[in-house]
């Protein structure tokens, strides 16, 4: 996998490995604060208008197909959208992912390509095919590299400084991808982290993700009790327990002693900071009460906003490079 | 429901209970006349150049669909086109409502939502929970008010004055959205109206509607004999009688006798006026034979496209009030 | 069918036997050279900037989709995308296309619209109807025409003159509507043509094309042997040979016996020119072996970035005529 080496300009974007330095993601912030004011300020950005991009989705996906869509729109460029993949493919002509992805290169004289698959590697393969710059948005269980770089500019909104931030992920740490790209990532950007991972055993944090931060210094601590975390938690970051998951193995009965123990609601939030942020890289099913919707710490809303931003930004370094 | 009281600015448009003058639709028309003229002269439309729109449909739909499309397109939005919501949402992922309309809302910084949505209250949950203005393109079998918008400025294009029309709509009374809507919405425009129900028994005018308009001062006629009120008739507005209906109540034998009686062809016609129109929302399937297609009293191609003209006209009001 | 008699304005554009002259083809290339200068050398179109496109698609397509769709994007018009009328149209509402044809004008207020659709007359039919030009994207199993001009335009790319040109196409022979369509269209362009036609008796040229291209002074060659005719072609164009034709025939042995004579790989190119090129209208599904994807005689990716250029130079064409 290509390092970025603090240049963006025509390289593929498809794990969160390819960051080195903080600087990296510094720039990326900087850009997308800058969207930011000009989307709220209704600025008319051209940046992209001589530029074609095209969405390739083989997976069902409303939030990051929009934002991408959105962001590409947004900054004057066009857009084809190409979703229903899954249907399109398998069932009806057969066409392998290098084919399909030179093909849509070849037809649109598009200039990148944002994909989003269930294999693991999707995108390094149609890197390997495509001459155009690929973006991962989303490849099998593994990486999920934008959400977690619109995770990560999140924290930096609401924290002046990350140095010795405690963040306790919840829910399934195990096949979620969106925790373990933000955990890598946070590591590049700041010291003396704890990470909490609170999940049913069976769904705890895989080895080679846990040895991988210990590495990096960061202090883990693996629990299913989140109580016992919560009140030294800066950051809370919540995703969803698969009830599916359980009914496959025939273990409904440890997910029904469980789940309550992993939904958010006001009673369990009475121990955490006043200043703790919620976050959730949503969709959620139950796991956080809609009565914390409107409490002031839960950020998980304005956080998806801020992947319209950091999409923005991305696509803007990856063609232009400023 | 919050009413218009003559000013549509970052207004919700849910219903058409939220009008109450006629010139609050004049005030449509006048700017559905504008765009109507600029479309036919090719004139390129800025108007909505910094705004950005979702369409947002859980129903399969080609007309209402494209023609908010093709409204935003035409006045230079930036539009981000959501469908086949029913299969992600339901089977994939099971978001609610609400978190999706405040995801779409997020991710892409949209100005304004276009929902379509199987549920009756789909629009005014919607519109609870977003920030931006919501327009209802469908709701369940409740409403569909841009329809009846469009409805109206079709008659007042063909009649210099809607005072005394006798409208005459068959079809499907109780479960038809358009019929329920555009009659309400006509007592808002003029006065001695008189109003033919042609229905089967079974597909009859609600007495919630029925007693609503006799409120109104309109004269209400209900039957099931199309041919009694043929000749005193200005306008006919058709819908389709859904067999599928009789086919699950066991009395598919009614739907054989009854059918023929509400099938507009060059016989039935014959005790027309000439100057009569006739309407249908579209689609069809069998209820207006091809033959009338060329017939000058056949207005429904036309009629779609005041859809285009008065969707046009409500965007520009709802996001610029001018 | 209406002929084009180098004229191409506000005409349907239905089948490859509207052409008469190679001045026609002619035309239509050296717009699409000028098309191909200016997306390389990144240049704003705005020729299509007061226009509006509907691409209304029945059946799923990758790359005539996403090749209309940019065609349409690059030359700055508006483009109203439906995909997915399979499922809508036979399933949900039973609208026949010739109302969804009007329909979908008069909703948009759409300038031109570009169909497909599995029926072998469905453009005819939608031509027929709609007020405005219909371009046909592939209809049935009959004509693909803008298919066959962007391979006519790869050939004048590849051969200085095409007369004398020996082709030899593989596959399907039978159902295959882009041999056809080709085929037709070469006797437009040169003489003293050679045409080797490969494929399983089952699957040869139906006597109706066979016999048409003769009259034409075309030289044809039937046969199943592929190695006999490589080594005087200078085109080889692969086409798909369904293995499901054979299955449901109950011939899955004949298959499995023919299906390696079809296979294009290193070993088989041993015989042919070191200038010939090979095509494929793709998608593919092993008929060309990966192993030539970087063989320099093949030619069938940069094929489809033709079809880009040739869409933009025929929409210019009809709705500018320049």
């Amino acid at each position: 996998m290509q390092k970025l080496n603090n240049n963006f300009y025509h390289k593929d974007f498809i794990s969160v490995e390819q960051f080195s330095h903080k600087r990296e993601l510094d720039k990326i912030f900087t850009l997308a604060d800058q969207m930011k004011e000009k989307i709220e300020k209704r600025r008319i950005i051209k940046d992209l208008k001589t530029f074609c991009l095209v969405e390739l989705f083989y997976q069902p996906s409303t939030r990051t197909y929009t934002s991408f869509l959105a962001a590409g729109l947004h900054l004057g460029a066009k857009v084809i959208p190409i979703h229903g993949m899954q249907a399109y493919s398998s069932a009806v002509k057969g066409e392998s992912l290098p084919d399909t992805v030179r093909t849509v290169e070849q037809t649109t004289a598009a200039d990148l390509l944002i994909l989003r698959h269930p294999a693991d590697d999707a995108s390094e393969i149609a890197a390997k095919y495509a001459s155009i710059p690929i973006i991962n948005a989303g490849s099998g269980t593994k990486e999920h590299p934008t959400q977690a770089v619109l995770d990560l500019y999140t924290l930096i909104q609401h924290f002046s400084n990350l140095q010795g931030l405690n963040i306790t992920f919840v829910g399934d740490m195990k096949y979620g991808r969106t925790v373990k790209s933000l955990a890598k990532l946070l590591t590049y950007y700041a010291k003396n982290l704890t990470m909490n991972f609170v999940a049913p055993k069976v769904l705890k944090l895989p080895n080679l993700e846990s040895q991988w931060l210990k590495n990096k210094q960061v202090k883990i601590h693996q629990t299913e009790n989140l109580e016992e975390c919560l009140s030294s938690t800066d950051v809370l970051y919540v995703t969803r327990v698969q009830k599916e998951w359980f009914e496959q193995k025939g273990k409904l009965r440890l997910y029904q002693q469980l789940k309550n123990s992993f939904i958010i609601n006001q009673r369990i939030l009475q121990k955490s900071k006043k200043k703790m942020i919620i976050m959730h890289p949503l969709p959620r099913v139950g796991e956080i009460a809609e009565e914390i919707d409107n409490d002031p710490r839960a950020v998980y809303f304005s956080q998806m906003r801020n992947g319209l931003y950091t999409r923005m930004a991305l696509l803007r370094l990856i063609l232009l490079d400023r």
